[in-house]
Formats: C-alpha cells, sequence, structure tokens
C-alpha cells in the first residue's frame, strides 16, 4: 500500500482482552511474517495468547507443557516475576545508552559474569545473541593468534550469519554454501558420539581417545600454526544433545595448549543451569579462552549474547582499536534482566534443583520408557537437557527418519509431535530426535505430567502405518 | 575467581538512589567491560546516570544535549513514556515467544511496516539488529537471483558481522580483511558525493549522471549476471551524511531493473522519520526490492532489526525453506515497541515536525555558521541528520584530519569535540565530520541551544595550536 495513505486506526481493538483477536493475530502472521528456516506456506504457526511458568496456552485456552523452553532459552521459564519486574525497572530507569558510555547494569552484568567464569576470563563483550557472539569470539582468536582457521564439529550448530553457518556442522549449512559461493576458513572434524560411533569405538573411554586422536591428526595436517581456534559446544545442543566422554574436553584443551590455539567454548544452549551448571564446560574440569553465551543469560525477555574472554585478549587490544562492535552492545534493558536472571538462580538454588530433577526423576523415566518402547535406542543428557533418539529397530539403530529425509519421510516424527501436541506437551523435534529441555523452573508435577504425556504420545506409534523405502 | 566461590552478595547497595554508585560502575566498565571499536586502554567512557527526551546526565549531575541520538538510534528520545509503558506492558503481558509461534505484537508490527512501505512490500523478517537485517537481505536476494555478487558503495556503514564488514566501504573493512582471510563476493563502487566528486563533476546533475555511468560500467565488467544485489544506504550515514543527488536512486534502480538485480535499501539509520519521511528513499521517488532496517523502528528501547520484502521474494521460499533465522526472530518485547512508535510518529506528526525543524532551523543555522566559520568545508543533510565537515582551508577542502590519520592528527577534531562536551553539547564526530543528528523530538528551545553550544565550541578553534605534517 501506498505510504502516503494513513492506515486503520487500531485503537478500536484496543478494548479486546488480549488486544487483537487470536484470528487476526494468525492472519497478519500469514500475510507479513516471514519466519525462520521455514517453507513459507507449508507452515501454520501456533498463536500464543498467554505464558506462564512451564506452561504456554493458546487463544483456544488449550495449555501445553513448554517441554522446549521455547529454543531452549527459557531458562527461567515463563514471565518469571522478577524478571517481569526487571524488565519494568530498568525500562523506567533507562531503557537504553549506546555502547560507548559507562552503565550500571551493563556493568554489573559485566561483573558478575566474570565473576562465574573461571578465573582470568575477566572482561565481557556484549551481542545480541548467539550468533554474533561466536562472530566476535572468532574474530578475537584471530585477532589475538594472528591465525585465520577455525575448526568446529560435524554436528554442531554456531548460528545463522553468513560466516558462522559456515562453521555450523549441520545440514543447514548446505543451502547457504550452494547460494553463497563465499568462503570461511573453517574445517570440520567428527566428534564423540558414541551410539553412532565415527571411531569404531565400544565404549566411553575408547571414544574419547579417538576422538581425540582424530581431532589432533586433524590439526597436524591442517598445520597448526593457521589454526586461530577450536570452537565447541560444551554439550552439542541442537544436533542430538551430545554430552563428552569424560577425558575429551580435557584432552581438546591440551591440544589447544600444545599448538597455542584458542578454545572457544559456544555455552549458547548449554549454560545457564541447563546442564546443572553455570556452564557445561564445568562437568568436565577444563577452562576455555573464550566463552560464548545467549539465551539462558536473561532467559530471552530482551535479547543478549556476548562473550567472556580471557585477560590476555582482551590486552590484545588494549592500545589498538578492537576490529568491531554493534549499536546494542551491552544493552541495559537486557543487561538489567541478566543481572536479575543471576541473582535469582542463586536465590532459589537453580542449578542444585536441575540437578536433582535431571537424576532424581528425567533419567529414570526416560531409562525406564526406553526399556518399554521398542522405538527408544537411545536416551542421553544431564540436568534438563534431554534427547530421545528415535530407531526403526534398536540393533540397526536405522533412524526414524534418515539423516537426508524426502519430505514424506518425515511423517513418523511428524505424527509423534502431532500426538505430544495433543496430549498437552510441546518437546523440540529435530531430525529423528525429541529434545526435552523444559525451563529449568518447571515444578515436579508438571514434569511427571509432561513426561508421562510424551510416554503416552510415544505409545500411539504404529510401526504399520509407515510404507518403509 | 573460580566458579565454585559464591559471590559477594549485591544487596546491600540496593537501598542507595542509583542502586550502584556511579564510581563502582566505572570501576566495574574499566575491569570487566570490553567496548566495541576502541583501544581498551585508551577510552575513558563518562557513565551515564539518567536520560530524558534529548537529555542525558552523568552521575554529577551535568547535563548534555544528545545530538548524537546515541548511535542515531533514539529517535524519539530518551525515555519516552509511551515507549517504556509499551515496554512494560508487554513485559507484562508475555516478554517472549519462539519465532515458529506466531504473536500478536509480532504480527501487528509486521503489518504496520507493510502499510508504511511501497506496495508489494508486504513481508518482514526480523532479526536483532542492523548487521543482521543486512545478512538476511543479501541471503534473500542471493536465493531469489541465484546469484552470488553484491555491490556496495565505498564510504558506506552496513554492519560488523564477518559477512557484513566486508560490504562495509569505510576504513573499519581494512583490519578485518587483515586478520581472517575470508573472502566475500562484495566489490565496491563509489557513489556521489559532490563535496568530493569521485567523477571531476560541478554540479549535482552532472555528479549523479557520471555516479550512475560508473556504477553501470562496473556492472557490466563484473558480469550483470553475477550480481544478486545492489546495497546502499538512501543516505549514506557514518560515512558522511551524503544526500544522492536527484535522479542518482531512481537511476540505480532502473540499472537494477535492466540486469535483473535486487535493489536493497539500507534504512538502518536513515530510516524512520530521521530524513523527514518513513524511509530516507522516500525523497526521491523510488521502490527498492529489500528494505534493511534497525535503530529508529523501536528507538532502541529493545534491540530489534528486520528486512522487508517484496511478496515474489518471500515465494521464493513458499514451498522449499528459507535457510536462516535465529532465536529472537520477531521478538515480542521488541515488536511492542515498534508498534508504539508507529503510533507515536502518528500521533505527534514527526514527519512533519521533522521536515520544519530541519528547513526552518537546522539548515539556515548551519549555513549561517559556514559563513562565519574559516573550518566550516560543508554541511549538508536533511530532516535531522546533518554534517558539518571541517577543512584546513575552503578552497583546497584539505579536511582537518587526514582520511587514514596518524593518532596524533586525531587532536584538533577531539579537541573541538571535547569544546562541545564541555559545553554540554554531544555531536557525533567521525573522521573531520559532526553529525548532528538529535533526537526527532527535541523542543526547539533545546536544538537552538544545542546549536549555539556548537557554535560557540567551533569558535575555541586556533589553527596556530597544531604543528601541522
Ligand atoms: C550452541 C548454539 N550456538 C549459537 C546459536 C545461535 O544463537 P542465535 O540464534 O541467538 O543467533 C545457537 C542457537 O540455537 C546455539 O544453540
Ligand atoms: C546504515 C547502517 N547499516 C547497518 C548498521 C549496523 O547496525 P547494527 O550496529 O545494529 O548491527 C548501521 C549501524 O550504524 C548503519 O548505520
Amino acid at each position: 500500500m501506498s505510504w502516503f495513505r494513513p492506515w486503520q486506526p487500531l485503537e478500536e481493538r484496543e478494548g479486546e482482552t488480549m488486544g487483537i483477536s487470536g484470528e487476526q493475530v494468525q492472519q497478519w502472521d500469514r500475510e507479513h511474517v516471514f519466519h525462520s528456516w521455514s517453507a513459507q506456506d507449508q507452515i501454520s504457526p501456533l498463536a500464543v495468547a498467554q505464558a506462564d511458568g512451564a506452561i504456554f496456552s493458546d487463544y483456544q485456552g488449550k495449555e501445553y507443557i513448554d517441554f522446549s523452553s521455547q529454543l531452549v532459552y527459557t531458562n527461567l521459564g515463563h514471565q518469571h516475576p522478577r524478571l517481569v519486574a526487571a524488565v519494568q525497572q530498568q525500562a523506567e530507569k533507562l531503557a537504553t545508552i549506546a555502547p560507548a558510555f559507562a552503565n550500571d547494569a551493563r556493568s554489573e552484568l559485566a561483573y558478575l559474569l566474570s565473576e562465574i567464569a573461571p578465573d582470568g576470563l575477566d572482561y565481557v563483550f556484549f551481542t545480541n545473541g548467539g550468533a554474533d557472539a561466536n562472530e566476535y569470539a572468532i574474530r578475537m582468536a584471530r585477532e589475538y593468534t594472528g591465525r585465520t582457521k577455525v575448526l568446529s564439529m560435524y554436528r554442531s550448530y554456531h548460528g545463522a550469519t553468513g560466516s558462522m553457518i559456515h562453521i555450523t556442522g549441520d545440514p543447514r549449512r548446505w543451502d547457504n554454501e550452494k547460494s553463497t559461493g563465499d568462503s570461511f576458513h573453517g574445517h570440520h572434524f567428527f566428534g564423540p558420539y558414541l551410539y553412532r560411533s565415527a571411531f569404531w569405538a565400544t565404549t566411553p573411554e575408547e571414544e574419547a581417545e579417538r576422538a581425540l586422536a582424530h581431532v589432533e591428526r586433524q590439526i597436524q595436517l591442517e598445520g597448526p600454526d593457521t589454526i586461530a581456534a577450536i570452537i565447541v559446544e560444551s554439550v552439542v545442543g541442537t544436533n542430538g544433545i551430545l554430552v563428552p566422554p569424560p577425558g575429551y574436553l580435557a584432552g581438546l584443551r591440551k591440544l589447544c595448549d600444545r599448538y597455542g590455539i584458542c578454545y572457544i567454548a559456544d555455552e549458547v544452549m548449554a549454560g545457564f543451569g541447563r546442564t546443572g551448571q553455570w556452564f557445561g564446560f564445568q562437568h568436565f574440569d577444563v577452562e576455555p579462552d573464550l566463552i560464548t553465551f545467549a539465551k539462558g543469560v536473561n532467559s530471552g525477555y530482551v535479547p543478549l549474547g556476548g562473550v567472556i574472554m580471557r585477560r590476555e585478549i582482551r590486552d590484545t587490544f588494549a592500545h589498538r582499536p578492537f576490529p568491531g562492535g554493534l549499536t546494542y552492545s551491552g544493552h541495559p534493558l537486557a543487561c538489567a534482566v541478566g543481572v536479575e536472571s543471576i541473582k535469582v538462580f542463586r536465590d532459589e538454588d537453580i542449578l542444585g534443583r536441575v540437578q536433582d530433577l535431571g537424576d532424581r526423576i528425567v533419567r529414570p523415566a526416560l531409562e525406564e520408557m526406553m526399556n518399554r518402547h521398542s522405538i527408544i535406542g537411545d536416551v542421553r543428557g544431564l540436568g534438563m537437557f534431554w534427547a530421545v533418539e528415535l530407531v526403526w529397530d534398536k540393533e540397526t539403530k536405522e533412524p526414524l527418519v534418515p539423516f537426508i529425509p524426502q519430505p514424506e519421510q518425515l511423517q513418523p516424527m511428524k505424527d509423534l509431535m502431532a500426538a505430544c501436541v495433543e496430549r498437552g506437551v510441546w518437546p523440540l523435534m529435530v531430525s529423528n530426535r525429541f529434545h526435552l529441555t523444559p525451563p529449568l523452573t518447571i515444578q515436579e508435577d508438571e514434569l511427571r505430567t509432561g513426561l508421562e504425556r510424551f510416554d503416552a504420545a510415544l505409545s500411539t506409534f504404529n510401526s504399520a502405518a509407515y510404507r518403509r523405502a
């Protein structure tokens, strides 16, 4: 429409309960919103009307237990009263200020992050999300080492900006490689994944040892002096919730030391209590050189990400400018929620709670389900970070949908997802897996109910309904 | 410090007026915050305690008239009561939801944006800021055209992610090119800049005509079939507030049509009333294929950016997935402020006000100053978007600091900036220019006072104080 034509007054709708009707939300969504990662005509997004804690509901009032924490980021749940208050109070005080000034919320969050990070990781650069956190961490590593290459894992996700999609090791990289032709000095190696070992290993110890031998060989053949950084998710998230076997991350740390490579821990999904520690790497007694974060740092109430870096890396830019920046670096509103979130973690002992619920409820429930359901090939995870991997056959481990599926091959997973949704539980569906990643604040009865509903949904599976290729 | 050690309780400070003292803010900033684009030991960021409208103040209570709108983004000023209320109400209602759902604030903002955009630009993809808006617009253009190259201007800024810094045409690109070695299919051409014409032109008409001949020649030699997009700031911002001469953008549009190239208008800085129109290109009677925005869309109260696209481009992804996305795409809190901001623009007739203040007050004041001050070589701009270019000599146009300065050569500008700050006006200092970009809501007396202070600061200039190379 012409920009000179005044649009329809919207006030008329303001008297209504939810402001705008559910139909209007859906209509405008269909007619004007372009959605991430989607074939736009093949989706019909559920309109969410409200949310509270671990529950969200649609405009018909139907409630869902949020086993996804949205995209694994509402770690303290929906509408946590203290986080809502933090947004409101900071908005009242000072919503925004440019990165070149000093600001109390930003200063305090940087201080708190340096406190929860290992000794020596004292400085924080703030970004808007996870992809740009990784962008800047890699830039720092390159400037610090004077080298260009970056090694990352197959089966990893590090974001979707033009550069980060290159180091991402999942199939979403391929379409971008086809259409851009840009080149990024990135190289992929295989990480540990015992259930489908790339190293013909049969025990966690063997998997760790062989995975390390593999990556060291790759470092040597790429040329150690050419490698600026190795970036790894401390627990691989979207690509399968792959908990590294004991010794693996420590071994990587040693290789980085040996070859002068920066170790970047991508904690965007694993961080802030998801695994029961502040950071995933803390389960494995290692300390990275750079930590990237987003999501759980403030439960995504306001977009925020960032990099925590070693002092030596910061000092590289003591007397020459760091060649990077962004308008909303250290946004006060986002930082204020981060500050309050860290206080809530402490006051509600979130880390202890996650360890307890993970060990006492989720792990036993999923292991018990695995015994009963022929399609569960593997369950793995820790804390509130779990994957259930589905297969046609426990022996052959043939995945319920192939790694590179034809659209119709997705049907078994889609049907299972629909069975979950129908029963009021909302897990994340990824390839042949369901990821169960509830808010860390979920009530015990909600957690149990959600698991029961998930269990019931799996029970609807009828292998005979699918004609297989 | 060890992550096992509980940190100091912070509650003790909560009784204080500002929460944390100004000294504490500055100390934590120095010890823990890493700043954009800076040599970390050579800055001492001013701690801002509060802000209101066009004024911000430090912890000593000293007030500054904000002639920068921070980084040219607080278009509706600091702490606009309606925007603050929008943040607070949306926080109360639903702070966040994942991009895969439909949401009222997101739907409504997408609808409103499609209303203010030209006919046919009906769909909106939301990002967190300006750099990622450009990332995704370029990806769409590449997928849509099946081509890879992107043409952009020398003297442009499009963001600092690994890919966007490549298409940026200012010196901040260079350090990144040195350290990464990544390659991006980007190529730069010269845009119009009559004051320092790259085309030996002497009139706006000549500049437009020759700049178009130049870019067409470049298109032909790069190979029209290899070029996915041309991206231009409708009014070049950071690199000099370069208002294109009449006919230039319309000519670019024609070239894009002739060669099947997508025209991307980067409206991140020029958009949302900065020039007195919704979008800068609306002064020039052209319609792009993709519009990127951020900053003024919601005055940066919550990080937000995005892409408005033609329906045909959206339809490219009707039945195959768009290969990109981000966790906070269409963030409800950010979108709610965008919705309210557009309503404020309408209710307060912001566009009319900007045109009026620009023509009636700023332009005459700056032209009059140019007559009096020997160092003002050029003033240019429109609406609330102005540059004052400083030179040693009006005849030779030798810039007050060279394009590639030694650190000590920055001194004249630094001294002038200090004179501004001392007098309580805060412009943006860029190279040999001051950019005057106040909030669009600035009161008339504040605007006049700010201009007087700026004038007085320029009067302190003493050419003899500098030993020149
Ligand atoms: C491990 C990891 N890194 C980076 C990202 C990218 O974060 P964002 O979507 O905020 O860009 C994600 C997002 O899921 C992630 O899981
Ligand atoms: C024209 C233009 N494009 C893009 C950007 C990048 O925006 P951001 O800093 O939000 O990434 C800017 C920032 O100043 C800009 O002025």
